[in-house]
């Protein structure tokens, strides 16, 4: 059934905006938009794929999606200024909900003004232990026998938001920190999806640093 | 069949002697009591249960249990002294791992130097997140999804050890802190028992901080 020309417009819902912030390959990114793509992330497109590399693979990847991309090389370049034009791409492209996958670059307190709890990033372990780099090694050096992915909004702290959720992932004996980081990667790429899906629905409220979920309604 | 009582004695595996420090309930104390007493733990008994506090109710239940049972307070005594006398029972008692069930108090070094490898602890969160006191209301408040339990090693580090094993524990939405470390507490009693089978296995080896069980042999 298509509307008619002369009748009234269908009610279309207005989808949410992801712009995506990316240093390199990118394979949150991608999984993000392979949810998009098969339906299992619903009311969301990608507005914008945005990268500080020159040559991230990310962007080649997303250009191959047929999706806009844009490059703003941050190396050498004042921190605020370069964050000014990104918030300006951000703008211009309608962003509602930007999500950091792999970008390898601090945010400025502007930035995270411009879009308070609208940015969301996920990292490699189960916050608050092993921020920084190499969260992998890190817990598998620990000799945690559990670890796990964050996703987070963020704040003016590394890896420091409220989180949306975390997800577990066994270390096994016989580890080593390669095939741990393989596996936790599998689980972030479920995670991030099912976060974004999380936070568009609406359907929470931040409690100190909770974030909790409205009861599903009785009604 | 019996043995003749003029033939070789049977051979009876010696059981390894589990000293029990505690200062309250002992809530994983009983849980581990329980863990024996149904045959889920085998090769240990419980030697003898020893707190530092008069009238812990987990020195009540020892008795009601029949188990031997000793009280050294350490209240306003110097902390050598004190752990000097505790060390004397575990050896009176032939204690060969000791494992501490709510005893709040820091071990001195030379405690911990008397049985390398040999003191059990069990912490209420996903070590390394969250040491120290009321770690439950720490990772509630942290907004965290996922909490859980740690069984280490003690060393002269609070609540720092190798890691013998970690359970995992959902946040829900309508958790509160108490009703998050009840369902956490449940997770203990199944993983103190646990630890301990692990390592009175013997079969394990420690890599750095890592507590790596032995492949099981496929002869």
């Amino acid at each position: 059934m298509s509307a008619s020309a002369s009748g009234p417009a269908p009610h279309v819902p207005k989808k949410t905006r992801l712009g995506i912030l990316l240093s390199g390959r990118g394979s949150n990114f991608l999984a993000i938009a392979r949810a998009i793509a098969e339906g299992s992330l619903a009311g969301v497109e990608i507005a914008v794929v945005l990268s500080n590399v020159v040559g991230a693979p990310g962007i080649a990847a997303a250009r191959e999606l047929g999706l806009p991309t844009e490059c703003f090389v941050s190396r050498g370049r004042p921190r605020a200024e370069h964050d000014a034009d990104v918030i300006a791409c951000l703008r211009q492209h309608r962003v509602d909900l930007i999500c950091l996958a792999g970008y390898m670059r601090l945010l400025s307190a502007d930035f995270i003004a411009a879009y308070p709890d609208r940015i969301l990033n996920i990292h490699p372990s189960l916050l608050p232990a092993f921020p920084g780099l190499d969260a992998q090694m890190q817990a598998f050096e620990y000799g945690c026998t559990v670890a796990g992915c964050t996703v987070h909004f963020v704040d003016e702290h590394l890896d420091h938001g409220v989180i949306v959720l975390q997800r577990t992932v066994p270390v096994l004996d016989d580890d080593d920190a390669h095939t741990l980081a393989a596996r936790i990667l599998e689980q972030e790429h479920l995670a991030y999806p099912e976060a974004i899906a999380r936070v568009v629905s609406g359907r929470y409220r931040i409690e100190g640093r909770r974030f909790v979920a409205h009861a599903a309604q009785t009604s």
